[in-house]
Order: C-alpha cells, then structure tokens, then sequence
C-alpha cells in the first residue's frame, strides 16, 4: 500500500526534486571521497534578505546564502539535513507525503540524530524548502505537508482530482453539493479546474461563507466562494493562486475591517508574509483585490452603530503597518484607508452588516460594490 | 431572495417550533391583557440540575425550573427574549438561519434593548435553546446555527442534501472527491444518507486524516472517516450522531493517548458536556467506542521512545476526570486506563505511529485494532 507509485516520480516537477537531492547528495559524497569537509550551502531566510518590487507582486528571497559545513559541532544538523533530504527522496518515488508532525516521528528511528523537538526538524525542514525554493519547488513538492489544511470551496467550479490509487481522473462538480462545501486538501499541486465563473470570492469567516452558500450567492453571481477562516492557510492560499492562474480569474476579498484583516488576512494573501519569504512567490495571490468592508463602507452602508472601537492592539498594528510594511507603503491607498480608520476610532465585522437584515449583504452590499469593481483598494 | 419557503415551514419539526414559539408568545400576551406580570418558564442550565444514566448514555438535564418574570429590572432581557424567539420564528418561516454573531448584530435595530455584547445574545438564546429542548428541539430548529463548522468527511457514502433554491434532491458522493473531502455543513439536520460501509472512523487530526484519505484506507477497509480537528464541533457530532442512527453504524473513535484526547475529545463526542447539558441528547453519539490510542498501544506497539512526558496539566486533568467525571467513574475501563497512563507517565499521539514508517497506522496498527474490536475501551 505504501509504493503507490513504483514506477518513480510522475511528472516532471518530481524529476527536478529527485536531481536537486541527487545533486547535492553527490557533491556531499565527492566532497568526503576528496578528504574534503562536505558542504551545503542554503538561502538566508530573514527579513534583512528579502526584496520587494510592486510589479512582481510578492516578498522575495534574496541573494544571500548561508553554508552549513560539516564539523563536530554541525555533525547532527548534517546529518538530519540529509536524512530529512533522503526521507522527501523516497516520499516523491512512493508519492507519498509527511507532516511536520510525522516527520518530527519519523526520526524517531534515527539513533543519534533523531530530532528531540519539532522545533528541530521544522527549521531544517525551512532550510531544504529554502534551498528548493532557488530552483523553483515548493515545500509541496518535496512531499512536506503543512498540519492544517485549507477552507471550504463552492460555486461555479469544477476540480479535476485524480484517484490516487487508479490515476483516473475525479471531477468535483462545487455547484453541486448541496449545504456542504469542497474541502481543500493539504496539497493542491495535481488539481486543475473547469469554470465559467467571473471571480473568486474569498471570504474571512466561516459563518458568512455558510450564508452565501445557503443562499447560492455563487450563482446569481457568477462567482466561486472560498472561506478562509482567518489568516488563510498555505494549501487555500495555493489553491486560490492557481484557480487565478490556471482560469485567469480576478480575486475579491471580503474581510472585516480591521486592521488585522487588512494587513495579516489579505496582505498574506495577496503578496505573502515576512517570515517565509521563500514561499511567497508559490502561494501568494497577485491578482487579488480588497472589496471589503472598507472604512468608507462603514459610512456608506450606516454600520456606525454596529462597529466597536479600535483596541490598543488594533492602533499598534495599523501604526506598524503604516511604518514597516512595503505593501501598505508600495500604495497610497491603503496608506489613507488605515488613516481613515484610526481616524474613525472604529473598526467592523463583516457580519456587522447583520444589522439591517440577515440577508442585506446578499440583496445590497455584495450587489452595489460588485457593480463599481475600480473602487476595490489594491 | 430572503424569502426561500414563501409557504411557510416545511416539515413536522419546523411546524413544533413555530407552535411552541406561538404559544409562549400567546401566554405572555394573555397574562398582560389579564393584568397579571406575564411570566416565561426555562430549565436551569448547570450541572447540579444533570443527571447521568450509563443506558441512557449522555448527561440529561434534570427537572429544575427558573421563571423569568417581567419586573423592571428584567424588561430588558425579558424584551430581548421575546424578541429572540420572533427572529426565530421569522427564520424558520424563511428557511434562513443566523450565527450567534449575526444575531447579536441584528439586534443592533433594536433601540433601548440592543444587546451591547454578544455573552448577552449568547446567554439568552441559551435559554431559549435550553427551553426548546425539553420539547425536542435543539438549537439548530430554533435556526441559531454556531459560527464553527464541522470537520471533513470522505469515503464510503454518500450525502442526500437538496438544492435550497429548488428543493431538488442533490447527492455528494463521498467516495468521489479525490484528494479533497466533503465539509460538513454548519446544519446536518436535513441531510439524509446512503452507505454500505461497516463503521465511521473519528480521527482526532487532520493530518491522520489526509493520509488515510490519500491512501483511501476507507476503500480497504470499507467505512467513512471523519475528521474532528480537535474537540469535534456541534456539527460534526450532530453529523456523526445522525449517521450512526440513520445508517445503523457504530463509530470508532481514532484520538492521541492523552487525558485530552479521552475526557475531551472522546467523551465530549460520546456523551456531551457538562456545561451544555440540554444539547447532549441530540448531540452526543452513544455508539462511539475508543480504538485507541491506548496507554497499552504504547507497549504492544513499541512506541515507549516516541513519547512525551505527561505535563502537570496532563496530570491534574487525568485525577479530575477520575473524581468527578461521571462518564470515566460509570467505566472502571477507563479508570484503569487512565491509572495505567499516570503509572507510565508519559503520552502519545496518533502520528507517533509513523515512527516505524508513515504507512504503518494503515498497514499494521489499524488493521491489527480492527480485528479485535472487542478490546476497544467503551
């Protein structure tokens, strides 16, 4: 049951990740067969090495490299780097796949390099991902699966999946499941997709996805719906990029307004977070636009009584964005909307709009601001 | 498009909630054109009002009563409560339904009996749902619907829902969703199923979950599993429970070896908790048994090594349980379950199981728990 795929990696993407590992593999082995110390030289992921251009669309890794050699005191970091390289090797051969959890387990069997702490095995799972990111492979694709998986999905979209065990192709019709929802799955990479649909709509909380869902906003709209739940996670915010890529689609985002949905929910969407900046050109989502609830909507919807003022946390966050955050500085908009809103005092939940009926979001404000897309911020 | 049932409820349940909302209203009524204080009538909701009978299998409310009597110091919560079970009645006339943050914002309308937060609306439609319980009914008749959903479900069955605009049947195979899952709807209530499979596995994570589903162990070993993400939602064990009854399934319950996972997860799942005891009869599910992990899976599966040790809360939360837990004091199993998890001090996760390969939970220990379902905890 576990060689699903025995006659090696399938397609070519599999191929690169065997040669990378194969390549680095050799030069470690050349480097001892030498009486060399072998060496295995990683981008540097911090802050400090990260780039950002407007026209590219994402936080980008930068030249900078590190290089772990092998000495006494390196002897175990080495050795579960390549361990942890070996492991990805034969998961692409069986196209299987670990979490960070599992392969924290995994080493369990490993004597004296067995990791003591997940802590451990995630930095060195980041160095590897680092180090394939350069050659343009995603942490996916060297089999390492993040623990949490994605939102829900529904509307005018079908996903082509395969049945892993036959290949067969699977089709998921996500107009056609009722009050239910697709659930995305930990890796999107063998997914593609049939839609007529005009844009996908991602939305912040699960309980206004229900609503649109229950009330097949989707189809009036012509739309797809994807709940983010929060800050979204790796495997939606890849499947939104590539339902945008793959289908040419525009990307709306429907989130509270708040500081926090601005700058941690659709600036992580949109061009990626700080910390891993290895990853953002994979799954950040360029063509995604902010449709709301913006402050102005707030006036222009009547929500001034259905807000809460602005906490402590809230101000330091639209501060440090304002000061520290090349997105929010890359465009002005989003300058004089954060101003706007500490100016009011306020913030609002999208589910504020509850206050002039259930389905007000439904029967006007979707409608009104679909109508004027330009009004979108950036 | 607010307007989904023009002809009013659709079936017996909705058509008892509207009568008990009516008559409720119909006495407050009479008793203010009779001059008299009118009066409403609820269950005390806390766990000296609980009884716990091991064939009935969850925690029941008992028999106590307090009255909510319109004085001038309850005109408030006396107005909202009223005006709660017409948001009520008006849902179930529509077929919509609202989450409790929803409902908090609808009231903003409300003038001088807005609620100001939303522990108010919560503690009220608590009430009201506590009230309805006693004539059957749970919260989600009433159309409050939680804002968490539920987790993910693949294999074999398949899901009857219907087209909410048509009220066409629609069918989700969920043995037809490759990769991806079914995710379980806020409301299971009309959901209907078709199934062939011998149980539902309830897996504790999501990851455990992918994997089984990737190497669609349903298939192998013919059943539905069902992923909890932690202490399952009121959705997931609704959905569970309603699966179990309606398709004749018991339900094995696939968790960590921890005082969490066992009078948490598990014993939330099976018979309910004690802080919401008026829900537990329509969403405990008395079929659930413990596959494991046990504290002995620990020695017959040779995972001493990829253990932790157990944390002083660990610890403290195993003696509760022992004292006062009354599900654990009705099962001498579990106190020697728990007797035995203290004596080895340590505990393990289900994905410790990887320590002896990543497939092995499906090669090995599944199969091996599976066939004696006998030694599976109560």
């Amino acid at each position: 049951m576990t060689a699903r795929n025995p006659d090696g990696p399938g397609d070519d993407l599999d191929k690169k990740t065997i040669a990378l590992i194969d390549s680095i593999a050799t030069r470690v082995r050349d480097s001892i067969v030498q009486g060399a110390l072998p060496e295995i030289e990683m981008p540097v992921r911090n802050l400090a090495n990260v780039t950002y251009d407007r026209a590219k669309g994402y936080f980008e890794l930068g030249d900078e490299r590190k290089v772990r050699t092998l000495t006494v005191n390196t002897a175990r970091s080495f050795a579960q780097t390549l361990r942890l390289m070996a492991t990805s090797r034969t998961m692409v051969q069986n196209d299987d796949f670990a979490t960070k959890r599992e392969v924290y387990y995994i080493s369990k069997n490993w004597g004296d390099c067995r990791f003591d702490e997940q802590a451990e095995s995630d930095a060195i799972m980041d160095d590897i991902e680092a180090m394939a990111s350069v050659h343009g492979l995603s942490r996916e694709q060297l089999r390492f699966y993040p623990e949490t998986h994605g939102g829900s999905v529904a509307g005018r979209l079908t996903v082509i999946d395969r049945n892993p065990a036959t290949g067969e192709a699977i089709e998921v019709d996500c107009a056609n499941l009722g009050s239910g929802a697709y659930s995305i799955p930990r890796s999107v990479e063998h997914l593609s997709f049939r839609s007529e649909a005009r844009f996908v709509l991602a939305i912040e909380t699960g309980g206004m996805f229900q609503r649109l869902n229950n009330h097949r906003f989707w189809d009036t709209a012509n739309c797809i719906i994807v709940e983010m739940g929060g800050v979204p996670t790796r495997a939606t915010r890849r499947f939104v990029r590539l339902l945008s890529d793959k289908q040419n689609l525009p990307v709306y985002c429907f989130v509270d307004c708040d500081p926090y949905g601005f700058t941690n929910i659709y600036r992580t969407l949109k061009v990626g977070s700080g910390n891993a900046a290895h990853l953002n050109r994979f799954f950040c989502v360029p063509r995604a636009r902010f449709l709301g609830v913006t402050p102005q909507d707030i006036i222009d919807f009547g929500l001034e009584d259905a807000t809460h003022p602005l906490a402590k946390s809230d101000i330091k966050r639209a501060e440090d964005a304002m000061q520290n955050d090349p997105f929010i500085a890359a465009y002005p908009e989003w300058g004089a909307a954060i101003r706007q809103l500490l100016k009011m005092g306020v913030r609002a939940e999208q589910q504020a709009l509850a206050k002039w009926g259930l389905n007000y979001v439904i029967d006007e404000y979707l409608p009104r601001k679909l109508a004027n897309e330009k009004s979108f911020l950036p």
